[in-house]
């Protein structure tokens, strides 16, 4: 079976190197303007099986329009940005909401689809070596390693490599129609992750718990407590709701609120994924070949690792 | 195996009639005051397995004090004040929402729950017969009988009676653990529901395509299409809006959107509740012996029948 790729892309990006390599691979690219007529974003998605929205996390709402017309179109499977940790639906994680109504909203729409939460990236969880040899694997914000609690709180993790070849399972698959999945490489916590690097590095890293990643970066702040990062989320949510434009608040509030829940909570197992009804990936496909975090970091170690968020993307 | 079966009480309905008949039953009944201190709740609720919310509608609430109480308790199932029917969680009905706010809460808790959708009552789905005959036994806001669209959309029905006897093998099931369940008797469309008591009662009836219940009664307005119901809602809103203590403005919004999910939309059916990601009375509990809607409406032409919210009550 072949399957043929339609890339949408926002008109003003046609250009972008992105899209002249997926042309190269045999992609479709066509213009999109999601924000554009219905029956044009209808008549572009006629005929499309599998919609896989990989949409900026700015532009959620857009997700809206793109599914009236899916549901219009006919399309079998509508795969909503989701991609991230395993979160409660509400109540922890401001922009998770977002999601969440999205998923409400397709719902009403009985628009048949798949929402998939893929683990936390093996390429955001290096800590950064005394001697600094890992440094250009790191993203640039990474400035500081952070720990949950004591460390020892466990979190799914899958190598961003692996993703990819994980949605093709899934969006062939009629046991995850209409259904949440939670695909994911393994579950370690923080102390695991620095033995290991330790171990393999020969290097002994310093464990600081939980700070605050961003500033102040003075290393004075370490959040240890549920109620001390409360407090510090509280603080980022009254900045932003004083002005709404800030991106520092912003990033504070959401990097917060996700530390809170993958570091402390604990919300990114799957054991909670499947409390919260999540099909697991392991269970579906206990033949899939995923990269190991210890080859990940004995490549990371060798300087063949690729990292992401660099800077110059 | 027999079990304890505690009934919390507001503290001024003690002495309600009720209490007494359970009491009768070997029912053990406690005051409880939902808005008390925490300490006071988890102690009433220490060595509860399952704890089932039958709370009213204006003080949904409260469940969450209740859930947070559960949680330290160590309460092994909350069932919380569900029991409609099958209605998307988000966008069609808005107290549908307020349930789904107390769901997600729940799930933030990690508090073990499961979530029962049960139908509509038989007691609230016969039509008026022109003789009066089965006057006695409709409640007493039913004014008008009440067909979706062309009386041809589905709908999961279930007699009240029923309800409990599913709740009871719901809560000792641990397939039905952290999951939504939709249990119901047959499904029927308002001309099935027509036909057959045409038949049994030998009367013709009138059949009026959906209606507005409340007020105006004049009969003049007849909604037929989802537009019509979606602008009366919207008015009901902006009443409501404008004069938040209105009843008649409440009643107006839910019911017209009850209506527009159940009787136009066609949400309260077992697929769509799959869909959704709830599990299958039909499946789970091939067995179970219901009451037949025929046998229903025979017995209420007969003058046996017990109706619900009869004014007396």
């Amino acid at each position: 079976m072949t399957s043929e790729v339609t890339a949408l892309a926002r008109p003003e990006s046609l250009e972008k190197p992105a899209y002249t390599e997926l042309k190269k691979r045999g992609v479709k690219v066509v213009p999109a303007d999601l924000k554009g007529p219905q029956d044009t974003l209808v008549s572009l998605l006629s005929g499309i099986d599998v919609l896989i929205s990989a949409i900026f996390f700015g532009s959620l709402a857009d997700e809206i329009p793109l599914a009236d017309a899916a549901k219009r179109a006919g399309v079998k499977r509508f795969v909503q940005s989701a991609f991230m940790v395993v979160i409660p639906p509400r109540g922890v994680v401001d922009f998770r909401e977002k999601k969440e109504d999205i998923l409400n909203y397709i719902q009403k729409l009985r628009l048949p689809y798949t929402y998939i939460d893929a683990g936390w990236w093996y390429q955001l969880t290096l800590p950064r070596l005394p001697s600094g040899r890992l440094d250009y694997a790191l993203p640039v914000y990474n400035s500081e390693p952070r720990l949950g609690v004591d460390g020892n709180v466990p979190s799914a993790l899958a190598d961003i490599r692996d993703v990819g070849r994980y949605v093709a399972r899934v969006i062939a698959d009629p046991r995850t129609l209409n259904k949440r999945v939670h695909v994911y490489n393994e579950v370690l916590t923080r102390n695991q992750v620095y033995d290991l690097v330790e171990k393999l590095s020969g290097e002994k890293l310093e464990r600081k718990y939980v700070c605050l990643p961003i500033p102040p970066r003075d290393g004075s702040l370490f959040l240890i407590t549920e109620e001390e990062i409360t407090s510090c989320i509280q603080a980022a949510r009254s900045d932003l709701e004083a002005n709404p434009a800030s991106l520092d608040a912003f990033g504070r509030l959401s990097t917060n609120q996700l530390l809170l829940s993958w570091a402390i909570r604990g919300d990114n197992t799957p054991e909670y994924a499947k409390y919260l009804g999540y099909l697991d990936g392991k269970e579906l496909y206990p033949d899939f070949e995923f990269t190991r975090f210890e080859d990940y970091v004995k490549a990371a170690l060798e300087g063949t690792a690729k990292g992401v968020y660099q800077g110059g993307e």
